[in-house]
C-alpha cells in the first residue's frame, strides 16, 4: 500500500515537472509572440521606448560627466527620477503632467516657505507640532481635494506632486538648515528633466494624443460602416448560422462597434491630453471637445447596431422565406448608411468637409425604396390566398415542431430556452388546432401569426430606419467638427467612389 | 471722440471689474457647495483624507521625534514619501500599490547591485560607458515591456517604481560609494512607510474595492429596472412629450442606463483591486471576475434599453390610439422585467441566492398576454370594418397633414426632419389620392400605411421581448455569481413584496 502510494506521488511529482518543463519550453516563444506582437500593433511603442532609454541617458550625463557634476552637484539625480516619472507616451500627457509637476513643486515649495518662515522663529518644540500640525491639515485638505472633479480630472497629478514636495520640505526643515537651499537646487534639476521630457516629446518622434484621437474617430466610423454592412448581409444570407450568442466575441460584426461602445474614458482621456497639445493651435483651435462630443454621438449610434444585431441572435425570427422580399431594399439602405459613413470617414481622414448632397439625396432614395417594399408587400402580412396561408401555416408548425423535438432532445438546459420552447410549443399546438376547426378562425389565427412573425422583421426594418436618424446626428456633429477644425471646403472632384 | 472712446474704456474697465468682483464674491459660496457636495455623496471621502492626514503626521514623526530619528535617520524621510504615493482610497488600491512598489524596488535594488559587481572592477570611465548603457538598455526594455497587456493591466505601477529605484541606484553608485548601504536603510524606511499604509487602510475604517463593485452592480440593476419601467410609462403614456433630444441626459429614464453604459474601465478597475483584497477569502474567494462577467452582460442588457428609449425620440411613431391597445401587457411585461431585476439587485445586496421560479412564472405569464394581446388585435393591423378603417385613415392623413405643416412653417430646420416629412407627405398624398378611388384600392393602402404605422410599435414590442431575452443572461450570471460567492440558500421568507 505505502509503496504504491510512494509510487503514486513520484509519478504526479514527474507529471507535474514535465508540465513546468512544457511551460518554461513555451515561454521564450511567448514572450518573444507578445513581444513581436505589441510592437507591430503600434511601432510607435519601440520608438517611445528608445526615447525614454535616451532621454535617461542623456540625464544621467548630468551625473556622469564631471563637468556637468561640478555644475549641478548631488541634486542631479531629481532630473533622473523627473524624466522617468513624466515622459509619457503622447506629447499632451507628457505636457499634461509636467506643467503639473512643475506647478505642484512651486505652490508646495511657495507654502513650505512660508510656514517655515512662521514657525522657525518659535521654539523647538513648538516647531516640531507646528510641523506636525501643518503636516496633517495640509495633507487632509489635499487629498480631499483631490476628489473635486474638476481637480480630479485636470490637476491630480499637480495635487500629488505639491502634497510630495510640501511634506518632504516641510519635514527636511526640521533638522536640515538650508533646506530652501536644496530644495531650489532641486527644482533647477527638475527644469532640466522637464526640459530634456519636453524636448524628446515635442521635436524627436513626436506622438500626438490629438493625432491618436483623429485617427480613433476615423477608425470608429469606418468599424460601424462595416458593422451595419455585416449585420444586414447575415440577416439576409440564405445559409441558417448557428446560435453564436457565446463566441460572439469573434464575431466580424461586433468586432465593428466594441471599439466604439467602450470608447468614453478613452477619448476622455486623449481629449485631455490632446487639449495641453500646442501643435494645432496656428489657425485654429484643435477641437478636442468636439471629438468628444461625435464620440458620444457615435457611440448612440453604435447602442442601435447592438439592437439591430440583437435581432440577428434573437430566438424568434421571421423566416427567411419572408425576409427575402426586402432583402434589396434593406440592403440598399444599410450600403447607403455605411458608404455615408465611410464618406464621412474619408472627409475626416482628409481633413476636408464632408458632402452633405450626396448622403442624402441616395438615402433618401434608399429610404424611399424600403418604404414602398414595406407598401406594396401587404398581402405578405395579410395571407390573401388561402393556398398560401396554409403552407404557411405549415411552414411555422413545422418549424416550431423541429425547435420543439430539437429541444426534448437537450434537457437540462436553462430556463430560458425551456420557457421559450414551452411557450412555442404551447402556440404551435393552438395554432395546429385552430387549423383544424376550418379557414374562418384559421385565418385570425394565421394572420397573428404572421403579425407576431413579423414582428421581428419589424424591429430590423425599424431600427434599421433608426440608423438612418442617428446617422443625422453624426452628420451633424461631423459638419461641426469640419467647421471648428477649419477643414478644406469639399471640392466636387474631392469624393472618392466608394465600392459596396 | 477721443473723450467718448474715453469713456467707453472706462466703463468698459468698470464693468470688467465688476464682472471679477461678482466671480470672486461668488468664489467661497461655489468652493463651499463643491466642498459639501465631494462629501455628502461619500462620506467615505472624508474618512480616506483624515486618514491620510494621520498617517503622514504619523510617519512625520519618525524625523520629528528625537529617539526615533536617532534610529533611523536621515532616510525617515523616504517613509513620508512613501505614505504620499501609496495610500489610496480603497484598501485594494493601497495593497496593489504598496506591493508593486515593494516589488519594484526590490527587483530594481537586485538588478542594481547585479550591475554594480560586474562594472565596479573595471576602470572609472568604462564605469561611466557602462552606467550609460545599462540605464539605456534597462530603460528601452522596462518602458517597452509596459505596453504588454498583462503588464500593464497589473504591474505598471511597479514597473514604472523598478526604473526610478534603479536609475537612481546605478546613476548614484558612480559617485556614491556605499549606495548599497544607503539603498538598504531607504528600503527599511520604505518598509515602514507600506507598514503604516496597510494598518491605516486595513484597519481604521476599510473601504473595498470588493464592496464598491457589489454595490455598484447593485445600483446599475436597479437603474436599469427604473429605465425600463419609466420607458414604458412614457411610451403609453397620454401626454404628448416634447422632442428631449437634446436635453437628454437629465431625463429620469437614461439616468437608469447611462451608468451602466460607460462602466466598463470602472468595473475593471474596481476589479482589479479587489483581486488583490484579502478579505472575502476565507470560504469562498471573492468573485471579482464574475462581477466584470455580469457588468458585461448589464452592459448589454443596457444596449437593448437604450434602443428602446431610441423608440419613444423617433420622429415616426405609432398613434397613442393604437398602442393604448398593448398597453397592459406591454406595461405587465416592464414590470415583471424591472420586478425580476429589482429581486436581482435585493439577492445581490442581501448576499443569498435568487428565487428562479418566481421570476420565470410571473415573467412567462406576461409574456404570454403580450403574446395574446398581439394575437388578439389582428383586425387592428388588418382593418376589418369599413368604418373603421376610415377613421384610421383619416386620423393618419390629419396627424400626417399637421405634421407637414408644422414642418413648412420651421423652414431651415435639419436634413432629417425634412427628408422625413416630405417623405411623409409624399405618403400622405398617395394615401388620400387613394381613398379617393374607392374601398377596394384603399384596402390595401390601408393596410400597408398601417403596417408602416405599425412599424415602430412592433420594434418596441420586439425589443420588449428582447430585454426578457437579456434578462435570462442576466439571472444566469448572478446564479454564477451566488454559487461562485457562495452566497446563503434562497428561503421562501426571504422574498420581500416589491411594489410596483
Amino acid at each position: 500500500m505505502e509503496l504504491a502510494m510512494a509510487i503514486l506521488a513520484k509519478e504526479n511529482w514527474k507529471r507535474n515537472i514535465h508540465v513546468i518543463s512544457q511551460k518554461l519550453k513555451r515561454f521564450p516563444g511567448l514572450l518573444w509572440q507578445t513581444i513581436w506582437k505589441v510592437g507591430r500593433d503600434d511601432p510607435r511603442r519601440v520608438i517611445h521606448a528608445l526615447k525614454v532609454g535616451l532621454s535617461l541617458t542623456l540625464v544621467s550625463l548630468l551625473y556622469l560627466l564631471e563637468p556637468l557634476f561640478e555644475g549641478i552637484g548631488q541634486n542631479a539625480i531629481w532630473a533622473v527620477m523627473t524624466v522617468v516619472v513624466v515622459l509619457e507616451f503622447t506629447a499632451g500627457a507628457t505636457l499634461c503632467k509636467g506643467l503639473n509637476r512643475g506647478l505642484g513643486t512651486l505652490v508646495a515649495g511657495s507654502l513650505a516657505f512660508l510656514i517655515e518662515n512662521i514657525s522657525e522663529k518659535s521654539g523647538h518644540v513648538f516647531h516640531a507640532v507646528f510641523i506636525g500640525t501643518a503636516v496633517f491639515v495640509i495633507g487632509t485638505a489635499a487629498t480631499y481635494m483631490r476628489f473635486f472633479p474638476y481637480v480630479k480630472r485636470n490637476y491630480d497629478y499637480g495635487v500629488l506632486i505639491f502634497l510630495l514636495t510640501f511634506n518632504l520640505i516641510t519635514v527636511s526643515s526640521y533638522r536640515v538648515s538650508n533646506v530652501m537651499k536644496i530644495a531650489n537646487e532641486r527644482l533647477y534639476t527638475i527644469f532640466i528633466g522637464c526640459g530634456v521630457c519636453l524636448l524628446m516629446t515635442l521635436f524627436i518622434f513626436p506622438i500626438w494624443s490629438g493625432e491618436d484621437l483623429h485617427n480613433s474617430t476615423v477608425a470608429k466610423l469606418e468599424g460601424l460602416a462595416k458593422s451595419i454592412r455585416a449585420c444586414v448581409d447575415e440577416y439576409f444570407s440564405d445559409v441558417e448560422k448557428e446560435m453564436t450568442r457565446e463566441k460572439s466575441s469573434e464575431d466580424p460584426i461586433d468586432k465593428g462597434y466594441k471599439a466604439v461602445l467602450d470608447s468614453k474614458s478613452q477619448d476622455e482621456t486623449l481629449a485631455l491630453h490632446a487639449s495641453w497639445e500646442p501643435r494645432h493651435s496656428r489657425n485654429c483651435r484643435y477641437p478636442w471637445e468636439q471629438y468628444v462630443k461625435l464620440g458620444a454621438v457615435l457611440r448612440h449610434f453604435g447602442y442601435t447596431v447592438v439592437a439591430l444585431h440583437g435581432c440577428l441572435q434573437t430566438e424568434i425570427q421571421t423566416p427567411r422565406s419572408y425576409r427575402a422580399f426586402f432583402k434589396d431594399p434593406c440592403s440598399r439602405v444599410a450600403d447607403e448608411v455605411s458608404k455615408a459613413l465611410i464618406e464621412l470617414a474619408n472627409s475626416i481622414k482628409n481633413r476636408r468637409r464632408c458632402s452633405p448632397g450626396i448622403l442624402s439625396d441616395y438615402l433618401h432614395e434608399a429610404l424611399q425604396d424600403l418604404d414602398d417594399a414595406l407598401k406594396s408587400q401587404p398581402r405578405l402580412f395579410l395571407g390573401s390566398s388561402n393556398n398560401q396561408t396554409t403552407s404557411m401555416l405549415a411552414l411555422a408548425a413545422a418549424r416550431a415542431n423541429a425547435i420543439q423535438k430539437h429541444a426534448e432532445n437537450n434537457t437540462g438546459v436553462s430556463w430560458k430556452s425551456r420557457g421559450m420552447n414551452s411557450e412555442r410549443s404551447k402556440s404551435s399546438e393552438a395554432s395546429e388546432g385552430k387549423a383544424l376547426r376550418g379557414p374562418q378562425l384559421s385565418r385570425i389565427a394565421i394572420t397573428s401569426l404572421e403579425f407576431s412573425e413579423a414582428l421581428p422583421f419589424a424591429a430590423f426594418a425599424s431600427l434599421l430606419v433608426e440608423t438612418v436618424a442617428r446617422l443625422d446626428n453624426v452628420i451633424e456633429e461631423v459638419e461641426e467638427l469640419g467647421r471648428i477644425a477649419c477643414f478644406q471646403e469639399f471640392k466636387s472632384g474631392d469624393e472618392v467612389a466608394v465600392n459596396c
